[in-house]
């Protein structure tokens, strides 16, 4: 699997082979074959093992309130786990989620993907509707709609149009704050984000 | 560029040839030659050609107030021109945005669309806060990146996941009205667009 994300970045989906993935790993094309039928039978093992990773790693959320936790899970969503490499696998999620509707395994597990984001999210929402954090009224599943769909913007404009997710990162805290939260919407008091935004120019 | 627009909905990107495009047209092959080195050549015309024909059907648009055409020109953008084949076109031009970071032509074609988008949407949005109608202290730029950002993702997400891009319109009308507004953030009358969500239940 390590193997098939060197040789996804170096290579891109369309043009990517079997030997390239046997390149970057100690085993032969020989052996691949044995385990795989072909190239989209081993990138759909390649997305499961993407999802299965994405949620240890978004398990524990750091965080005191549901707020917080929303904050951080964006945060951690919208920045790469591997910053070299990020552009390059940006692009070939991208030449993927391209080749959704023509191959139903990949749909598939891109739809599991796209279905834990927004549980995660709308669970967040919920409990901060619960705590009094965020303002009631809100719909959490709606809510986590759209913070979903910002985020599979983000990624496609930064591959498309070369605009950094971290724009989005952003828009997303200031999102939070002044939409979501209970006490953000009529505030002119400067919120954490925007202080990042400040210190950050 | 007619014939290109079905040979791609047919098609799709990757497995498109000059030959399928000649197909649906009334030139030959050869004709298309002459006129294009080939068909990545073929389809920077064809971006071109979209861009123009979206500023042809977005240059007037209805509306009294900024926010009124704010919501009309989101309407427009997540609305297909052709329904019939607006599932293909979107997965072609999806296939085409993960081809950017190859071709630099595509790139250019893309960021100049972005670009118009966001051009555009900042525009009703100073406009709005000019008039009143939105709150001052909104960043039109910031907005307008967001909102595209938005489009991008529904765009995204109705090809690989088969999300239907009215809920994002949905989502949009409220963001306008809820965000934007500067009667919106605290009020809890119904807006027309959550007057329009209640007649479609």
């Amino acid at each position: 699997m390590e193997a098939t994300y060197c040789a996804l970045c170096k290579h891109g989906y369309a043009e990517l082979t079997m030997q390239d993935i046997a390149a970057e790993s100690t085993k032969s094309k020989g052996t691949l074959h044995y385990h795989f039928e072909g190239k989209q039978d081993l990138l759909e093992s390649f997305l499961e093992y993407i999802l299965d990773r994405f949620e240890e790693r978004t398990e524990t959320i750091p965080g005191e309130t549901p707020s917080e936790k929303l904050h951080e899970f964006f945060d951690e969503l919208l920045t790469p786990s591997d910053e070299d490499s990020a552009e390059e696998f940006r692009t070939a999620i991208l030449e993927i989620k391209a080749q959704s509707p023509y191959n139903e395994a990949y749909r598939e597990r891109l739809s599991e993907f796209d279905r834990a984001l927004r549980d995660r999210t709308a669970g967040f929402v919920a409990d901060g509707i619960e705590t009094g954090e965020f303002r009631d009224g809100i719909d959490p599943d709606e809510t986590a709609d759209f913070l979903v769909t910002l985020f599979h913007g983000a990624q496609t404009r930064a591959a498309a149009v070369d605009r950094s997710p971290e724009h989005t990162k952003q828009s997303v805290h200031e999102y939070i704050d002044s939409t979501l939260r209970a006490d953000g919407s009529s505030s002119e008091e400067p919120t954490v984000a925007d202080g990042e935004a400040e210190a950050g120019k």
